[in-house]
């Protein structure tokens, strides 16, 4: 065990501020030092856990006085590396602030506490007719998600957390409180500070409430599977399926990889060929009227066995197996890790760069399932690699460099939902160029001159 | 005629960059120096007419050579004093850059100059069957419109400039050219700096190039008109359509003193009273859905006279009607001017916001119809005021600083739509707190540390 690298006097303020929420113990720092990318664990040398704005503004005002970093931390399901104390430092974890402030239902509006996951949200206000669609993989805390900008299966038709946040507060590095955005469908009133927190990852503020917008139940939903000769076939189905305008709620790819992985670890019986699960919502003529365009678009790719997922059971079904599609292809390697990526391209571009991504994934011999948000032009591939074999994360790591050299020339982003954490901070002026980075780096020095916040995340140091 | 206060080596510098772009004549700057705002107009010393990102590059660097302001000018629409040179400098005028850069039919988006008009982009992709929706009042420009966050009638549907705009090319202060965003659907690569641009009012940086959302044209469109006994049986049909989910494309108000100053003004024979227009996208079955379930909650309201614009052009002299609305409302009183607000609360707030302004309007014996896109919950009171009465004046201003307390009171913004720009700075931190409008201060300091970018402009100085 490595000696506490905080000063005593910040330990001492801290457990006086928060008493029997403060852990310096190895198991709850071990916890909190990791997530579920594939890089190794960084322990902060600190946990706390507040319970309201004014704490994490007590904590941040500590932390600021003595030069400590902090980590914002929520579910721990970034899949980059958001979450570790690269640095040091004093996690501040968010689970317990995991109240619904205010549930405006006529406004279709819920204000929150960053520690409320997407799924307890919908739990708790199920009764109202309104649901929170955006859907990472993972049931991630909504402080997190808005934190890295994250989507899921329906963005296509719901958008992502930066069309769907309203207003937020923030707690800034010297723990000042920053409240931007509010209840207003819109407003043009000054810089808009509410989407410059929506994916800074925790570099510019830590978010400590959230105002979402909620959309009602539709009135049908339907969803259905149906599988195609090759991913090529699929691909153009869904590219078809957009340029109609369908207005398609969601519209996900899987690999045959991706189903055998879901089949034995979801135990579904799904036909093991290159996929696309559908859901439609709208009144019940509107569903029908989408679905029957679908039908038809999916027979014109060769789309065979159009099957219906009727039952709200069967749907539920279905959708948790394509949410637990991640663990499920880790799981085809019992042991090792995936290298996620998550790039995303316009959608004329995306059987293209998914044939050429098929292609290197073959001819490099990596073990690797394809699944993805296509309806976005977004899709992941999973890079399962040996932990033990540096030779296997090297060979992963260069296949990661060329996917998002090849995004880009399909004028695509190298993360279309993870984020840049630690991991993709090389790509970032790739992507925008020296400009925009430098413009970033204003902005962080502007607002975190001591880089205390989330430091080493999202940009390159 | 006032000296030129420009140092002549920056003119000349000008002149030998854009040969024959280069006007300081008097005409030009007064053309330059006003807008449809009611604020004095305040002229620009040099009015330059780019044709490229580089061009404009080039004069932001002379400009920030010799410390001279630049204020970008797009169809001089602005209603809150945005182009005005308060403090002098160099405004350049982006109107010549009016060229669709390029379309991307197949992945809905397009990219164009910042000069080009909404009608422009909309006549000029109309074979492509896909259209832009923002339609603020005024045939405004598209730099403009992000520039400001603008949106129209059918944000209520579409979204505003925040929610449509994927990319943007901007020129800094000193010159740099920052590239953000791209064509990609979604991205969470690093800070949203398109976001940061869309709203800053040219004082972050000039865009030179915006990459925007199309959407396919519907399959089908119905619009109707409805009267309502009252402003306030109007407002509660509004409510109920947005609280039942339907999807509207656009759901306006106009008081009965609008309805009056249309009639007169457009040669229009609408019924005198309290009136919604209602505009219906989608497929034929879907339009007339949505269409059934308003005819029946209007009714329920005492609407009456529910008639349809079906044919084309029925359908597009009912919304230059209310297009030109601003103009009709100024007509009532020719040689005035208006005073116009831009509140905006969330939809359960509404009628209460209307009413108390209403009964505000009559305590005070304004000229103000009141107009709006009520579905966002946003609506304008047009204050209208005689130039020759400071009094007048000085009723307008204070009538409009109750009611941007009213509309905070009931957790709206001080602007739906119009910007801060010159006349609303003093809202800001009523609005958004201290910190918020510090936080805005550092950005613009890190961005444009001389304050030369459309100085005067959203930050209180």
């Amino acid at each position: 065990m490595t000696m506490n690298r905080l000063p005593a006097a910040l330990i001492e303020t801290l457990e006086h501020m928060l008493p029997g929420r403060v852990s310096v113990a190895q198991a709850v720092r071990e916890h909190h030092g990791r997530d579920e990318s594939h890089f190794p664990p960084a322990l902060p040398d600190a946990v706390v856990f507040p319970h309201t704005t004014d704490e994490v503004a007590a904590i941040a005002r500590a932390c600021h006085a003595a030069g400590v970093p902090m980590i914002p931390f929520g579910a721990g399901s970034s899949l980059e590396g958001h979450v570790l104390a690269v640095r040091g430092g004093v996690c501040i974890d968010l689970t317990q602030m995991n109240r619904i402030v205010t549930l405006h239902a006529e406004d279709f509006d819920v204000t929150v506490q960053p520690g409320v996951t997407r799924k307890q949200l919908n739990a708790e206000i199920r009764d109202s007719g309104l649901f929170f669609p955006i859907d990472p993989g993972a049931d991630a805390t909504l402080g997190g998600m808005a934190a890295t900008r994250a989507s899921g299966t329906n963005a296509v038709r719901y958008g992502t957390m930066r069309e769907n946040l309203l207003g937020a507060t923030a707690v800034l590095a010297d723990g000042r409180v920053l409240r931007t955005g509010g209840r207003a469908r819109k407003s043009a009133a000054g810089y808009d500070l509410a989407r410059l927190m929506v994916g800074s990852e925790g570099t510019l503020g830590i978010i400590t409430e959230l105002t979402l917008k909620l959309y009602p139940v539709p009135e049908a939903i339907a969803a259905a599977v149906c599988c195609f000769p090759s991913v090529h076939d699929a691909v153009r189905c869904v590219i078809q399926t957009i340029q109609l305008g369908v207005p398609i709620a969601r519209i996900e790819l899987l690999d045959t990889l991706s189903v055998q992985a879901i089949n034995a670890y979801s135990k579904t019986a799904l036909q093991e060929a290159p996929t696309l699960f559908f859901e439609f919502h709208g009144s019940a003529a509107g569903v029908d009227e989408q679905a029957s365009t679908v039908q038809a678009v999916s027979k014109e790719f060769g789309g065979t066995d159009f099957s219906w997922a009727n039952r709200p059971e069967d749907r539920s079904r279905l959708w948790q197996a394509r949410h637990d599609a991640y663990f499920a292809c880790i799981n085809l390697k019992p042991g090792w890790r995936s290298l996620t990526t998550d790039v995303c391209v316009p959608i004329s571009q995306l059987s293209d760069c998914i044939a050429a991504t098929r292609d290197d994934i073959e001819a490099n011999g990596l073990i690797a399932p394809i699944l993805g948000h296509v309806g976005d032009g977004n899709f992941h591939v999973l890079v399962l690699t040996d932990p033990a074999s540096p030779d296997d994360n090297a060979r992963a790591e260069a296949f990661h460099d060329r996917l998002v050299r090849r995004a880009l020339a399909h004028e695509g982003t190298c993360t279309g939902e993870h984020g840049i954490g630690f991991g993709k901070a090389q790509f970032l002026a790739l992507e925008h160029g020296e400009t925009a980075v430098s413009v970033m780096r204003a902005i962080k020095q502007a607002l975190d001159p001591l880089n205390l916040l989330n430091p080493a995340k999202v940009l390159p140091e």
